[in-house]
């Protein structure tokens, strides 16, 4: 009888949107705008501490095993207020600006490529062990705090500990429960990646949708495609991943092998979400912004 | 008797010049132009490579621990006869910018400060394990022949491995003879550090004298410095140990805790180095320029 009240519970707590549990009508809509990859380069940290500052982006995570992360460790540090994650890092995908591990590298030898940095990329047939990776993240995280960071969530640089399997998922989420952190994860992953939404429990966060711009979108259509998706956007919490930064000589150089996330798209990305045009789509649209800080401490009022 | 021949042997080999022993007559002015830190920046890596092409700054040292190591990797592998040593790193000086061990970072707590980066600096109650310091160069080189470097020279980055008490300079003395590389080493230090002149042996290369500026000589008197040294330079092989580097976003951001050594410093020095002013007075003072290359392969020609 107990178990079944219990069970009555959990369904009714599921089935209560992620916006009602924050007080807000279930029709709202609600954004965290999110910039990724602090820590990597300076022009990185540049563009997003600007923009935060304006107020439009709101939330970003960091990359603590990248040189640039104690700057941004500083910047956290006065700035407590500030709405910072952990972009837990697994990969260094550069090619004339690289990174490795914070564990010790022969503690994660799965994770490293010949020279002793993080793979450029993991191949099918890349053995990436478990428990090295949670070695690492909590390596990671480790770190992170010591420099006197206080994250307010964790998410995964390239989806790497998302769309690589179960037991990799499985990791990140252990880690996250350990460390009472929230994770990004939205229901629009499910379908295609279905051990999410199995390995989650009733008290994990699960965003409605997310929003990122692809390849595919050519350079003058960028602000329509983040104007369409702002129009277009459904009831809920949405993530708008994006990824600011300044296109100067730095993040040129670091980026100079490909274009895709380079030095030029940061700049757009930039560019459209400190815009006025931006803020006024926010209005029109009756957009409200929120940050993981808020999320967390709604689930831990519960 | 036998004895009395190789001691005589050695003695006339030492009482020769380096210059001598070059091929040259000992009056000849000889200079290495030594651009310090490339791997550092991308900052300092490209004004190195712009300096380069126009040959007046002529020989660099890479660090290998650092981020931008891959582009001088690449670059090194694309230009074999460019005259690179590696710039043996054992600190992270900077503040918002910083890098650790190539080593697994198990192996050398104590290159460490408790973040897990290399110690911004070693004070007297620092203790470094000799034996620590010896696995990190290792990994150091190890690294560097593994991604195609050919190295001409060893150095060390701030002199640590020089100025640090025999113990360590044995360290890098050993590690350079077991690899068949050349350490700069100058006379110049001899007094200061007796101990460096009773490790070495009659076959290892010792420069005549250094020349590098120091944080007393103010902006407006930089080219008057290093021209006023030119004019004054002695016989034999001086090393110009220089730190050029482009004033830019990012050196700014990367050394912004203090100004020496900074931004504004190493474009002072890339200005000098490219200038007319300095190729004319190399011409007029008669010095020419030398390289690592060129002392190693005379030193074996021996």
């Amino acid at each position: 009888m107990l178990f079944v009240g219990l069970l009555l519970c959990t369904i009714a707590a599921s089935a209560q949107t992620l916006a009602e549990r924050l007080g807000y009508s279930p029709g709202t809509k609600l954004i965290i705008v999110h910039a990724d990859d602090l820590g990597e380069t300076h022009a990185v940290n540049a563009a997003a501490m600007k923009a935060l500052e304006g107020g439009t982006i709101n939330s970003a995570s960091l990359m603590v095993p990248c040189p640039w992360f104690p700057e941004m460790a500083d910047y956290a540090k006065s700035h407590p207020d500030a709405d910072f994650g952990l972009h837990l890092t697994l990969t260094s995908e550069r090619v004339y600006y690289r990174w490795g591990p914070v564990a010790p590298a022969d503690k994660v030898p799965s994770l490293l490529d010949k020279d002793g940095y993080f793979h450029h990329d993991w191949e099918n047939n890349t053995h990436v062990d478990a428990k090295e990776v949670e070695v690492e993240l909590r390596a990671q995280i480790e770190r992170a705090l010591a420099m006197g960071v206080r994250p307010t969530h964790l998410d995964s640089h390239q989806y790497r500990l998302i769309m690589h399997g179960k037991e990799l998922f499985d990791v990140m989420l252990r880690v996250a429960h350990a460390y009472k952190l929230p994770v990004f994860v939205t229901r629009d992953w499910f379908a295609a990646y279905p051990y999410l939404q199995a390995s989650l429990g009733p008290d994990d966060i699960v965003l409605d949708h997310t929003v990122t711009i692809e390849p595919e979108i050519p350079p003058e259509k960028w602000a329509e495609f983040y104007v369409t998706a702002l129009k277009n956007l459904k009831p809920g919490v949405t993530e708008f991943v994006i990824h600011p930064g300044y296109d100067d000589e730095e993040l040129r150089a670091a980026s100079r092998e490909r274009s895709t996330w380079g030095a030029a798209w940061r700049q757009r990305d930039y560019d459209f979400f400190t815009s006025d045009q931006f803020r006024e789509v926010l209005a029109q649209q009756h957009i409200k912004l929120i940050t993981w800080r808020e999320l967390a401490g709604a689930a831990a009022a519960r």
